[in-house]
């Protein structure tokens, strides 16, 4: 299966990937994000399990669920597993104080279930997602019939929703929960956290993409360097 | 179909559904919500349309499809018609500051979507459901992977959540949207609109059932007498 | 979480249950079903676990995943595990050829994937459920927009399919996939294999109750006696 | 929103959309389907409301929902109609004796339950469509836990079914209905009813592509031309 944004390796990320593979300890109950850094992140985890690492994994998305079971990472899930020790995911953009928009997947409600389950929550990006403040359009999770809403009310807060077209299928992006998933420009937001919380509160949105609660980011670079924040 | 508490008539719920029904002006789009209260304002509506009242509907549930459809009335949706003139639905508790307390039949979600999509929202009950405070377990919508997330967080805010099982099927009650219903206890909740808030930040609840954005009440009594509060 | 028949303890439903448990063999891949006969299964399976039994679960219900976790059996998919050793689940009707009928817990979709995925698929069931021939309504997962031509479809077989009307809920029992479970009465069903497949011809049935893949049943009596059919 | 297919006029497609509007008599209740063709067909019949022309109109999924309320069409449901007078859908593949293939869009579910729903069903299609025997690869909805057993199914009827990747979300194309779309290569079907047959038998498939109640077949060439079949 081929899918978004994986077409050609990319040094960088298969780096941050490896790095944030590294802070996963024997024993450890491990979420796994969506996308093509977090899929450098899975494989590498795969060749440890096949060495003797003792992990099992709760997945966020079907496309991380077939990279896991592939790479033979053991799977478990929130239900049986609440907590977990760590959680490596992704990010479509990263600002300076470590807030991230996730999303692009459409994958984001299961991913920020999965980080906040987590005790360490890593991400890992390559550094085009890097940016001093957040700007690009936030991925919403939007019950169908709430689009209109949902379009209203973001207008009042000065952004314009629009469907996300699917392109394999007629009609939106259809996320793997069964809703809509939606993008809404804003403009630069400076005070995520904030913002955030006004977004929860639109009635018909089911999660946004804003995730506050990273503790690391590995950034990868072309040439294979990586850095770290925290 | 018998359904959940519409057993044995009641006039007080005759006489608040009648009441809020009398609101609806010819060529009105209307909402209509889920429960026994509102299923006779919904007969009442059906009435008028065969006597001449031009009207379309937009449900909140399959429940309110089937009885619209079987009195009578014109149905629409919130992607055809997304600004509704007035929406009349029922409640499980109401305070003294109008707010109220849905999902008791498990359809809060789309019935607080079509409630916003308003310009008035009317709530219709039996003298039963007053309170001082709001004091019964509020129902949530889950996505079902982050239950045990909920349950965190619900702790965390002071409270307990629990699953609600289904009778008529093996495990829990799933929602029209194919998630979990849980009713969260805090005892009695004073501020409701700043902990509705709290509420809709917390990760994994699609949507939890307080409603502060009630116009009018119709409160009907045992001996079909109905008092209106705004 | 209390739920559907799981009133009181009964002798036979557990011999039979532990009867089935008897046939996992360490190592295995273990399909488990739903219901309140299976629940002795499953919490059999459990004590075994505990006592060094080897096995991994595919559960076909968020009811039998409770049951699973609670009882400490660890789980895995079918994703990760597309075949099963054995499958274990209760019914609802048994005939004389060892057809049987299932879908009163409304769990039907996920049970029957999961019984063709085993080698075996072994029915647990107390003798109120053994018949000559089918004659119980048999339940239909049916997607929601197409329940009236459901209902078209099954009166030109000769039957009436209904909604089933949930009671934790306004209107229908949503099943675990979000869809519709209606019952379709037909009377005597004498050859189940040929209805089973018109039953499946039928468009807007997702999926339905009739089952032609058992390879043993053990049926258990009030005074805890099991009876083993093959 | 940009879709599948939707790039450039097509003179072929237009004419034979148009054609099949012409078929729709006043006091119709009409289902649209899904797709560029359709999609011409929904926009004469909106100008012909605008004249108008009364009709109401079921869609097959969210695109179609989208253009007629654009189109200015107004909607109903199997819900409130349960019998449509007229389908029109475009199509995938036709064969010589008007059998169709349809399931690109991913929305050949509701496609089938509307188009069985319907007195006469209208197929619009450009003649890159036209084939004598069925050969492209069969478009699947499969409820997700169900992929592998659907893929060992199709594999003994001769068969490879493969998950649909989305490219503007990660992971595998989610239908409207909130299941997988896999698409099943068997190479040659010369016999399509008797093939539909045996697919609708395969546990695990919510429904397959093949349809074979069209009644009329309207092909667009791309010099405007159009053909008739029947």
């Amino acid at each position: 299966m081929t899918n978004r944004n994986t077409k050609g390796h990319h040094p960088g990320k298969e780096a941050a990937g490896r790095a944030a593979a590294e802070l996963v300890k024997d024993g450890s109950i491990v979420g796994l994000g969506t996308g093509s850094t977090t899929a450098y992140a899975i494989k590498a985890l795969g060749e440890k399990v096949k060495k003797g690492l003792d992990i099992r994994a709760v997945v966020t998305s079907y496309q991380s669920e077939m990279l896991a079971i592939q790479a033979g990472i053991p799977l478990t899930s929130l239900a049986e597993n609440p907590v977990l020790d760590i959680a490596i995911d992704g990010a479509d953009e990263v600002d300076s104080n470590l807030n991230v928009v996730k999303g692009g997947g459409g994958a984001h409600f299961r991913e920020k279930v999965v980080s906040l389950s987590a005790n360490k929550f890593i991400v890992v990006v390559d550094d085009s997602k890097i940016s001093d403040t957040i700007s690009m359009a936030i991925p919403l999770e939007v019950l169908p019939c709430a689009r209109e809403l949902v379009q209203q009310q973001v207008a009042q807060m000065g952004g314009k929703a629009s469907i996300r077209p699917a392109s394999r299928k007629d009609g939106p992006v259809i996320s793997d929960n069964g809703n809509f998933i939606m993008d809404a420009a804003f403009g630069e937001i400076p005070n995520p956290q904030e913002f955030a919380d006004k977004l929860s509160n639109v009635v018909g949105i089911v999660e946004h993409g804003i995730f506050t609660n990273t503790d690391k980011v590995y950034i990868g670079y072309k040439d294979g360097k990586i850095e770290l924040r925290e």
